[in-house]
């Protein structure tokens, strides 16, 4: 049994991270730390701050850093030094050399460190893995357009330029990616569009390249979206000329417009299904006293915040 | 002797890469790749792109690639995969992982692929070294000042989203910073300055972080300079309190005021310097049979590009 404390209790950690924690026998839910009290009361001792915590009697042993993405890395350091397992919601800090620098001092410290791309768990990923390692594709497309108001309701960080916009949840689509294809996928062309007075993107058409010049692969990341279709999907043309479509955030797989699989209840909350597997996996990973690091899905989209196009609406 | 082309004469292929070649005994220059006609007449077959060279019967062992940055991967991957060592002017590539396959490449194919950042061959550097190994620093400023119309005439290129802007020279001193400092740097914070209807910055200030959360570091990059005391420099406060000054890119050493080292004759033709080291150090590589790939350089400037705070300039 992990003692463990949730650090930044916003949407993301109100909706997964509380829940999964309650449900599982693997995990103790022992604090809880936010800069503001929490609407809910929770019968937990809360924190206005992660040094409050250490500084407290309150013992835990692991930590899920759940903050706006500027903060993990010296949450995460203090933690590591401090003797604690670390998960790290997407994505796992704003540069790669500081998840590298995290990764070394968890092995320094012999703790658990876990990049935790929620993505990487949806359902329909290992049979996607399986078919495209069958078949092999020659162009994938990825579109992901989702209401910003929506998930992130009053998140002004995510405007700043550390704050990854559309990227956000671009970034996960991204994650599903690097973990289905066999193959390295490098950033070619970006074009960001950027709201006046704001630095992260709310949009941006991307294109990507491979080892082998004849594969192709394009992106279109909106977080302002406002319509009824919300889209999660990555498209690919297979090598036998077949159409692969994975939907749904990863929930929905089809071949050809024949479903291969689909979660029993699709829709927003499906996600849910991802944290179970997350928490598993941490414990899993403390268990054997090894670390769990990606830092390729972050590289990718370093990649494009530094080279895109950015063009600002008027 | 290496039989070696030159893809790409611009200004730093023309005043340093040429005739350091022409005098190095271990090269002999057989072919120049450039999209234009040069205007002195060498007596060398001129090609008009890189594909040409490789389809005429010009025989050569090894490349040197100078055009500006976006083109380095893709003639790098070509001249690996056509049996060729490469030789990269900074930045190597426009991405870490482009550098990173580069380096896969190059194994596969067992050919010598080198990063060949200039300014670590800046005269003073080893005895730059030795001073902070004995002596450690608590503070470290970077200033690199000067005029992008004299250094880059003409090169619309430098002010693109991929050209690099103030960090084509301020990759310079990030480069010495990696090579003469022994623990890890990493970005925490950045203002760009930007010129209206242009992508790279003109000018950035940038904050440093270390894995010691007491020591510091920062930047000031401005390629936009028009005074006449254009300024590289890098300054560092010693734990014994005695101030460290690094200057001219790299040829003059101050500790207190006291010079400890001073090349000869210092100013810009004292750039010629460090070419003939990099040829050295190319044919002393491909003579062992390895690279030499140094990607912390360009992963600290990508940072900086992905999440620096963009302003506009009027």
């Amino acid at each position: 049994m992990q003692r463990i404390a949730i650090v930044g209790m916003g949407q993301i950690a109100r909706s997964q991270h509380l829940p999964t924690i309650l449900a599982d026998k693997d995990f103790s839910l022992t604090a809880v730390v936010n800069p503001v009290a929490l609407p809910d009361a929770l019968d937990i001792p809360l924190f206005p701050n992660f040094d409050a915590l250490l500084a407290s009697d309150v013992a835990v042993d692991a930590i899920a850093i759940c903050t706006p993405p500027v903060f993990h890395y010296e949450i995460a350091r203090c933690a590591l030094k401090a003797g604690l397992h670390v998960l790290l919601e997407k994505p796992p800090t704003l540069t790669v050399s500081e998840t590298l620098e995290l990764a070394r001092i968890a092995k320094e410290q012999q703790r658990t460190l876990f990049t935790a791309w929620h993505s990487k768990f949806a359902a329909a990923l290992p049979m996607t893995k399986s078919i495209l390692r069958e078949h092999d594709f020659s162009a994938m497309s990825i579109t992901w357009q989702e209401s910003n108001e929506k998930w992130h309701p009053h998140a002004n960080w995510f405007w700043d330029c550390v704050g990854f916009g559309a990227f956000d949840a671009g970034i996960n689509a991204l994650s599903i990616v690097v973990s289905v294809i066999d193959k390295p996928i490098f950033f070619k062309s970006a074009e960001l569009n950027i709201q006046r007075q704001r630095q992260a993107p709310v949009s941006a058409h991307v294109a990507f390249s491979f080892p082998d010049p004849e594969m192709t692969a394009e992106g279109y990341f909106d977080c302002g979206y406002q319509g009824q279709n919300e889209t999660w999907t990555i498209e690919w043309k297979l090598k036998n000329d077949a159409k692969l479509l994975l939907s749904e955030g990863g929930a929905l797989l089809q071949y050809d417009g024949e479903t291969l699989f689909k979660l029993p209840e699709i829709g927003p909350s499906s996600l849910n299904q991802e944290y179970p597997a997350i928490y598993r996996r941490f414990s899993d990973l403390i268990s054997q006293g090894i670390s769990e690091i990606d830092t390729t899905t972050l590289q990718l989209v370093t990649d494009i915040l530094a080279y895109g196009k950015r063009t600002y609406e008027a």
